[in-house]
């Protein structure tokens, strides 16, 4: 809602923010109250609150301060110069402030790993994705790596031709669709609301959370699929446990089981075809002139195949379910060899080329707009995050299979507009339980078994082929 | 815009930054600090700026901390009280309540005046009209009650009939009209934005300011009105000097001085014949049925009688140019009494009584709703803050005056929609300004003379006999 002219104050604003909350955050005094906590008798949750407090503190005190200041500003000074660089498909000028960025990561990632007894790539992980490291992933992205390249393949070669859908769509009608899509599907709106915004986002608090989208008139999917993915991370935040609210134990275990939220939402309910049986109505209410001159268009048949409709492209946010986690492998692959020094960045456009003939067929050679420079991720030396993405789908599958076995016929409770049970058990088994345990822990009393691949195969298996 | 059920979280995050601040405003080591900084050489502005923090600091440090506790405490209590209570007209519920902030108001004005060597009245003057005075506001009130009530009576005689305008008014475009009218005066929109809300307000930052109005389908007029008059503060707000933003000296001079850019926008501007000249077909276009179906009733005779209707009413937001004032000096003469003592809170419903008949001639026996309940000041402990609006009216008058000395035919650029030379006026002599010189000087400056009721008397009688 900000007009365009309030960015410096609002940049200021959380700067000031920032350095208190940073001064706080390393108080001299918390070592001591720490292991003092630590040594009281505490229940499970206050257990936990201890650990995930010990956390923030060991990470913003395990890097000495001209190294935060000189990644903070490296990191700024990189992201700035990529929104045109990355316009100019730049990468020679891009190339030396990218290699301070990754320079500066090594270091912070040896250093932090030092601290918490891990290896540098595995103490980047921790930031967003504690308790998950390379080994782990490794194994996991070896077991989807073994299976999804072919699938793309008997996908493509499978899926029909769909119509598509021919607009305008007015803003007020997919505004109005997709507050109706949110409110079916569990958002609580005493607890946040839908603005737009140039960028997709959820925010906020969990009493007051933000969502955005933005809206094209010339394709409303987009933008309502976009609604319903950001609501699915809006319900985890407000299903967060009251009592535990900014306590550190009450905060969303992890970037992987959010995303697990957002995409259990979008493709395992919304894009499902039990959902878009019982929307597929709502959209022809919503656009009926449109529906009208389109005979079959706005039928569930063709809204399914549009929703799942597979293609190889160049860019990571456009891929579809089934070609997404390959954008990820690619940039995890990458990221591992340049924390330990195996790349150079010099090296990344061929390493991204050849990653993307390998896994998606596609070359990227001179193209580094879409390509190596299409994230903002690196250049703002977030390393570590891209498996998020990833560990989000798989988790999202694990999850949504288990309720299936605990709930019974979910989908013909979806296919009537009932979400009522399903949220009840997200809300018992993952959202109620923020960082109260771990997210090991968190799925094994979820599903019954750590994090697999089984479930998100069969769901593509079915889905798909 | 937030939604109901994010009070709570928001409510925590205000006390939070309230509490760091509080902090930071009492630092022990300020008090050195500045002792220092006075006897550094200083250019003006960075002596102003000293005199400013000066000032906040005394103002933090005056109080004994369990006096600030218990007065937050009593002023929250009494006013989440009188919410229900005045709707209730419960004045017995409300008086024990109210006489403990009084109580408060009282230790906590003495204490602070002691520290600044003030009356406890001017002490508790000085926290939002600094360098006014208590002797300084009874010789202006005094000046205003010599003429008002006579003149209210010769206005009332005088004035005639108008064509009430009937609706419904679509709130879109009521909004649109807003907008538009906003833009005419100079509402820079890079720097801020309008919205809805319960009660109109005027906040933000200077780089972001947030406006508020709300609609009534029934009528227009007071909501166009008030989004011209929040446009006045918003507008001091956006021209304060960006080489000082965040700094003491670089915010608005006063509550006063504030006041008196909302009235010269909306009082002395947007309510003259010039203005509604030049909107009036600006209100046809955007009401075109209404105005077809009430021939004249959009003309500008009948607009210009409309928002210059003069009548004796109890409550004071409702009260037009003419009869405000009246209500603002019956609260002055019982808060002074109400701070040194001379009246008992359980005397106040008396004292209202008495000081309406005798202002305006309407008793308020036994209605306390619409009596001394009506205002949420006294039940939130703002005493001291009252004058600020008539002080804001007289400036108004008097900068205005000074405006159409200095550049001539300011009618005649109104009346063609231009506002930009008043604004450039505005902007050297008020906003850029800030608080870099006292309230005093700053009049002195840009009128020639200090504060009197001279030109808002010759604007009345101009306007209303």
């Amino acid at each position: 809602m900000m007009p365009s002219g309030g960015g410096e104050s609002r940049a200021e604003a959380l700067a000031t923010l920032a350095v208190i909350r940073h001064e706080m955050r390393t108080d001299a005094r918390l070592s001591d109250w720490l292991a003092r906590a630590e040594e009281e008798e505490l229940s499970p949750a206050q257990r936990a609150n201890v650990t995930e407090m010990k956390r923030t503190y060991t990470h913003a005190t395990a890097l000495p301060a001209d190294l935060v200041a000189a990644r903070s500003r490296a990191a700024s000074r990189c992201e700035q110069a990529w929104r045109t660089q990355r316009a100019d498909n730049d990468w020679q000028g891009h190339l030396p402030l990218l290699t301070e960025v990754i320079r500066l990561e090594r270091q912070a990632a040896q250093a932090l790993g030092q601290t918490l007894g891990l290896t540098p790539y595995d103490a980047l992980l921790d930031v967003y994705e504690p308790g998950m490291g390379q080994e782990r992933i490794d194994a996991l992205f070896g077991d989807l790596e073994a299976f999804l390249p072919g699938m793309v393949d008997q996908a493509m070669g499978a899926q029909g031709s769909c119509i598509e859908l021919q607009g305008p769509f007015a803003v007020e009608d997919q505004r109005a669709l997709g507050l109706r899509m949110m409110k079916l599907v569990g958002f609580d709106f005493e607890h946040g609301r839908l603005d737009v915004s140039h960028h997709p986002f959820c925010g906020g608090v969990p009493r007051d959370v933000r969502m955005t989208t933005r809206y094209s008139e010339a394709d409303f999917t987009e933008s309502l699929m976009g609604v319903l993915h950001e609501t699915g991370h809006a319900k985890y935040e407000q299903g967060l446990p009251h009592n535990w609210l900014d306590q550190p134990a009450g905060q969303a275990r992890s970037m992987g089981v959010h995303e697990s939220q957002s995409l259990l939402q979008e493709m395992q309910v919304c894009r499902g075809r039990a959902f878009l049986e019982h929307a597929a109505p709502a959209l022809r209410e919503a656009f009926a002139a449109q529906a009208q001159a389109q005979p079959g268009a706005f039928e569930v048949d063709n809204l399914a195949a549009l929703y799942t409709r597979v293609s190889r492209s160049k860019i990571r946010v456009d891929a579809d379910e089934l070609t997404y986690p390959l954008h990820i492998m690619l940039r995890y692959r990458i990221e591992t060899r340049l924390v330990d020094g195996s790349l150079e960045v010099a090296d990344l456009p061929d390493a991204w080329d050849e990653g993307m003939q390998s896994l998606l067929g596609i070359s990227t050679a001179g193209d580094y707009r879409d390509g190596c420079m299409q994230d903002v991720h690196w250049p703002s030396g977030a390393l570590g995050y891209f498996p998020s993405y990833t560990l989000g789908a798989v988790m999202a599958a694990q999850l949504f299979a288990a309720a299936k076995r605990a709930l019974g016929d979910v989908d013909a409770q979806i296919r009537a507009g009932e979400h009522g049970t399903l949220n009840a058990w997200l809300k018992e088994n993952i959202w109620s339980r923020a960082s109260l345990m771990d997210t090991d822990t968190l799925l094994r009393q979820a599903t019954g078994a750590s994090l697999s691949v089984d479930a998100f195969r069969a769901h593509l298996q079915q889905r798909y082929l």
